[in-house]
This record gives C-alpha cells, sequence and structure tokens, in this order.
C-alpha cells in the first residue's frame, strides 16, 4: 500500500458510523468533511445514511459521499461512499438519548461488517466511531467493546489496546473490567503482551529501530521494594525479564506517578500502563483532541477516537472531530507499511533492562 | 496567627530534615536560603547541623541559621535555629545511599519530636522532609510513612492527604496501600472523609465560600452504570448522597480518565481520588516542581513536598528545591486563618449533586 495520490493506490478505508443516538454520523461527516483526508485515501462508511446527512445538514456541510445498499458491497473506486444499512430498524433520534437496544444492534452491524471486511482485506484499515457497551447488552450483543469484538473476530487473545497521542504512546494490559476484577487476571502474559505489540508498532509504524519501552508498575511507588504490593516483584519484574530476554529495550517498573512527567516523558518512546485509568488519565490530559485508539496486535490496522458516544452532546452539532480525523489519518499513515511484516521484528535488539526511579520516586 | 512582620507575631514553622542519606538536606537548606520566606516566618529545624552544613557548602550557601542542642528547645525570636540532635547515630553519608537503619532512625525521630512540638502548639506548622519508609521499617518503626505516625500521635483516624498545586488540588480516599488490598477497606466512609475535609480546607484556606468538589470514581469510565464494577453504585454514589446531605457541592462519580482534561480542571475547585496514583499522576504532571502535600484533619497545619528521598541524586546537589519551597510558602499562608475553625464551617451551603459525563464519558 503506498501513499501516492492515484486512486488506485490510495488505501481505501472503511469506517463504522458508531452508535446512531452518539457524535458518531456528527464526528465522522465532520471528519471526512476535510479535503487533505479525502485526498489521501478512498472511503466506505458502513452505517446509515439518513444518520450522517442530518448531521451533515446541522453542520452546514455539503453531501460528499455517494450512498449504495450495503448488500451492493464496498467497491469505491474514489471519494467516499456509504454503504447504507437501510434495513437495520433504528430507534427515534428526537427524544432522550441513552442506551437503547435497536442502537445497538445497529452499531454492532456496522462493526461486525467492518471488522469482516477488514478480515477479508477488502479494505485496508478500520476506523471505528464510538458505540454504546450498554446497548449491545441490550441487544444482546454480549462483547466489551470494539477491541473484544476484534479479538473474537480475528480468533486471537493476542490483542492490546494502545492510545497514541502526539506526545504519548501507551499500550495498556487490562482495558475494561472493574478495577478490582484484574487481581485474578494480572498474569505475567498479561504484561509481556502489550511490550512486544508495543515494540513492535513503534519499529513499524513509527520507524523507531530500539524503541525505549517504559513499564509502569501496579501500586504506590511501584511497590517500594515490597513495602506496598509485591505485584511487581511477582508478576511485573518476571515480564521485564523476558521482554528483556527477547531482545526488547525495557525500563520499569516505573512508579506510575512519576511515569507521566514532563522529564519523564521525554526520556521514553512508548509506554505500557497496567490497567485503564493508569493509562488514560495521561493520554486524555496530553490529548487535546488528537488521541488516537490502535488495536495491536491484529496483522491489520484498526484505528479509533479516544471518545465515546457522549450521548448529552449528541445532535447538537458541538462535538470535536479532532480524535475522529486523528484516527483517520493514523489508519492512513500505517497503510503505508504492511503490517504484516511486523511479527518479524524486534529479533536483533541489543539488550537493555533498567530501572527508573528518579526524585520522586520514594515520595508521597 | 497573623502574617505581619514583627517577628513576635510572625509564625513559627517547624521543618523536619528528612533522611540524612536524601535530599531533605538539601532542598531544606535551598528552600531557606529564600529571603522572601525568611522574611515572612520563624523557622525551627529538627535535624543534624552537619548534614545541613555540608549541604549548604555543596550548594555555596551560606549558612543563614544558628545551632543549639535539640534539648534546649525550639525558643526561636528571629530567623532560622537548628535543633541539633547530635545524639543521634547517623550513617556514612559517602557511599552508596538507600535504605538504613540508623537514617531509619534519625529520620523517625525528627519527625516524632516534630509532631510532639505540633501537637503542644510549640510550633505553628510543620513541614516535612522526605523520609524513606523502607529505612523506618529497619528501624522497626511500623508506620507507613508521615501521615499514618501524624494519624497515631494525634490519635485520629480522620487524617487525609491532599495535594494542592497551583492549578489542581486532590484529596485521596487511600493512599499507601498496595491496589487490590483496597477492595478490603473500601467503603463510604473512606470515600466521604475526604470530600468532607477537602471542602472545608478549601473554604478556610482558599476562602472558597462554597467549594465545587469533583469525587472521581474507581472503575473504567466509572463503572459505566454497572458494567464494568458496582464499587460506584455500592460505595461512592452513597458517599456522595451523605455529602450532599451534609451540605456539600458534589459531582460524580466522574469517568477518571476525564476528570483531569483541560476544560474539567476548571469546572471544580477540588477533586477526590480513589486511590494513591488515580491522584499523584495527575498532580504530577501538572505540579512542575510547585505541587505541596498536605494533611487534612489534624485542625493543624503540615505540610511536605511531593517528592521522595531521591537517593538516587542526593548529595549531587542537583535537587530541586521548589517543592520544599512551595510547602513552606503554604506553610505560612495557612497559618493567617485559625484552623480550629474549620471544623465549624460547612453548614449553610445549600444543596447541589450531579454527575459529570462529557463527550469521553463512555469511550475507551
Amino acid at each position: 500500500m503506498s501513499g501516492d495520490q492515484t486512486s488506485e493506490t490510495r488505501p481505501l478505508i472503511g469506517i463504522t458510523m458508531g452508535d446512531p443516538l452518539g457524535i458518531g454520523p456528527e464526528v465522522v461527516v465532520k471528519a471526512l468533511a476535510d479535503d487533505e483526508l479525502r485526498r489521501r485515501a478512498r472511503y466506505v462508511v458502513f452505517g446509515l445514511h439518513e444518520a450522517l446527512e442530518l448531521a451533515a445538514d446541522q453542520a452546514e456541510i455539503n453531501p460528499f459521499w455517494w450512498r449504495e445498499p450495503f448488500e451492493h458491497g464496498p467497491r469505491v473506486a474514489t471519494g467516499v461512499l456509504v454503504a447504507d444499512f437501510d434495513d437495520v430498524r433504528t430507534p427515534r433520534v428526537n427524544g432522550v438519548r441513552g442506551p437503547d437496544a435497536l442502537a445497538g444492534n445497529a452499531s454492532f452491524r456496522f462493526v461486525d461488517e467492518g471488522i469482516r471486511h477488514l478480515r477479508e482485506g477488502a479494505i485496508d484499515a478500520l476506523v471505528t466511531a464510538p458505540i454504546c457497551k450498554e446497548s449491545w447488552v441490550l441487544a444482546k450483543h454480549h462483547f466489551r467493546g470494539h477491541t473484544d469484538l476484534l479479538a473474537h473476530r480475528f480468533n486471537t487473545r493476542r490483542v492490546t489496546m494502545a492510545f497514541f497521542t502526539p506526545r504519548l504512546r501507551v499500550a495498556l494490559a487490562s482495558t475494561h473490567i472493574p478495577l478490582f476484577e484484574l487481581r485474578n487476571h494480572f498474569t505475567i502474559g498479561l504484561v509481556y503482551q502489550p511490550i512486544d505489540l508495543l515494540s513492535r508498532a513503534l519499529q513499524e509504524w513509527y520507524g523507531i529501530e530500539r524503541p525505549r519501552i517504559a513499564v509502569l508498575g501496579l501500586n504506590p511507588h511501584a511497590g517500594e521494594s515490597g513495602l506496598l504490593g509485591d505485584d511487581e516483584q511477582r508478576v511485573i519484574e518476571p515480564a521485564l525479564a523476558m521482554a528483556h530476554n527477547a531482545g526488547l529495550r525495557v525500563f520499569g517498573p516505573l512508579a506510575p506517578d512519576n511515569a507521566f512527567t514532563p522529564e519523564t516523558l521525554e526520556r521514553y518512546d512508548g509506554f505500557v500502563a497496567m490497567y485503564h485509568d493508569q493509562g488514560l488519565i495521561p493520554v486524555k490530559m496530553l490529548s487535546f483532541h488528537e488521541a488516537v485508539n490502535v488495536t495491536l496486535g491484529l496483522e491489520r490496522i484498526r484505528t479509533s477516537p479516544d471518545h465515546g458516544t457522549a450521548f448529552d452532546i449528541a445532535g447538537k452539532n458541538v462535538a470535536n472531530a479532532g480524535s475522529m480525523r486523528a484516527a483517520i489519518a493514523r489508519a492512513i499513515d500505517y497503510c503505508r507499511v504492511d503490517v504484516s511484516n511486523i511479527s518479524a521484528a524486534a529479533s536483533t535488539l541489543t539488550h537493555e533492562i533498567d530501572t527508573d526511579t528518579g526524585q520522586s520516586s520514594t515520595g508521597p
């Protein structure tokens, strides 16, 4: 896949519209209204023509796509095709917006078809607008979200959720589980996988030959030598040793509260966080609507914005499409390299392991 | 206690030197070298004259204090008195710096005497330089740190650790315990107390009449209506209801990853975090050496810098004294109000409770 400008070689990006009651339709329309993005790739949007048209109307954007029934298949010579799921029943969008079975069923279908096209190579990358997990449950689709469904459909457990911003790249060892439930899943493999996948992604997508990966501790002060928890010694340090033996350039476990200070940010190419908010708090503090959610381990490209359905502001034409725009831009960038080669990397690295403390490491 | 400039009415600030092997002596000397701070208050440093002299020498600061043996008592008419614990055995400071029983015993004595003077009203506020918890354990002092010892000596469990920076004020519901152990302590009272104490502190010390307190969730997306954990519904929401009934202006539970974005920061006067790193990651990202650790609930003033002993850089004259300087400055500020009146506050507030979601609330 190359980045040149003829329509034939430009990547074909699949975009799922997300929950019809959320801000998905709005951010998809606003993002694709960007001329630069439309020049760089071709698009198929899995969604509802009507919802997109309404969002465009509110944003005073002239529709720039053509519509075909989804059954016709996403053949796109140029520009933007909306593959319209006109057989899908959808809820009335005027009224209170929130979890809804019909909306959950609709967004699930968009994503499931998007993933199928991604798996089959009919699209070069998949970008997903936000869905509502509660709505999926109401619609009897029991997946914890996009990443969970991707893992199932790709028949792999080696999938990692990561967030990339211009200043910070973080992969998560765990994602959408209750914090205290993590104890039952906290294994060496759980910590090793994101180290491995993040290192490969930074090599392949960012051209960093020997990425410096910082691995966070789980406990306050990374356990302070066992005084504040033994999970570092029991789980994280063995994972670091494994990564080191595999030739990866790893550092840690870092005291979590010192890992994202301006000084420390500069020292590493990527970070591995142990749980959702440990990674997402810094990502969202630094993102300013530019953070992109990236799925690692698929050998296919999938990105999404870092925000949710935002029912409270949906339909009001006030949503910021920055993260969706960034998600599309990154997907295009990554199409320039063949991700299926990523697994061949990470072999010639020299060995390096280190701990990182700093002035604050044993502080409050 | 007033802030005017005659030596008689200027507050007397007690400062404990911290671990002799850490950066405590250095940041104490560097901070007190500030003319403005010396004009605003009188000081007694509980520590070792020799260690302070060495730090001053390295920093090329002319000693600005006089020394008396600790037994003579901290009577300070003006300036800075070093109450020298010359009977305390201390380790050799040239060599590898790290946890050490002699150092632990020394720093424990400084703090314990500092607290005694604070309790007895012999000093107006206590500022503590960092100690090493492992060294305390080696010296058979089994306290989890300053705050734990303060709670014991003041014979109260109503003590909360908080961090104040110019942009962010956070109180912690839990501090130095292993993350997964928090499950056994996660009660309504644990969450209520920091809401209550932070609200009072913001009223009294910052003059905010009706402080807006944002309370974070524990789980990803604050549990997403129970899909990702029930701790919000079981514990945090009842604590919010209690606070509401007590007349406090509380909001939440907020999705933790969205709580500290620039937009959200502006909306609240203070935040209550459920665990150490949930609060400390944002504090340290935003602090830039200005964050101050403040103990709430003592009816006495105690502050400290937000960093630890930093053995790796100790003795090298490279430590940043910004946080220690800020800790002293805040202690002086708070002396201007009579903290024993704080408990009388928080009664005439109107009732208000709210939830906060925002665009990202149901995101990744």
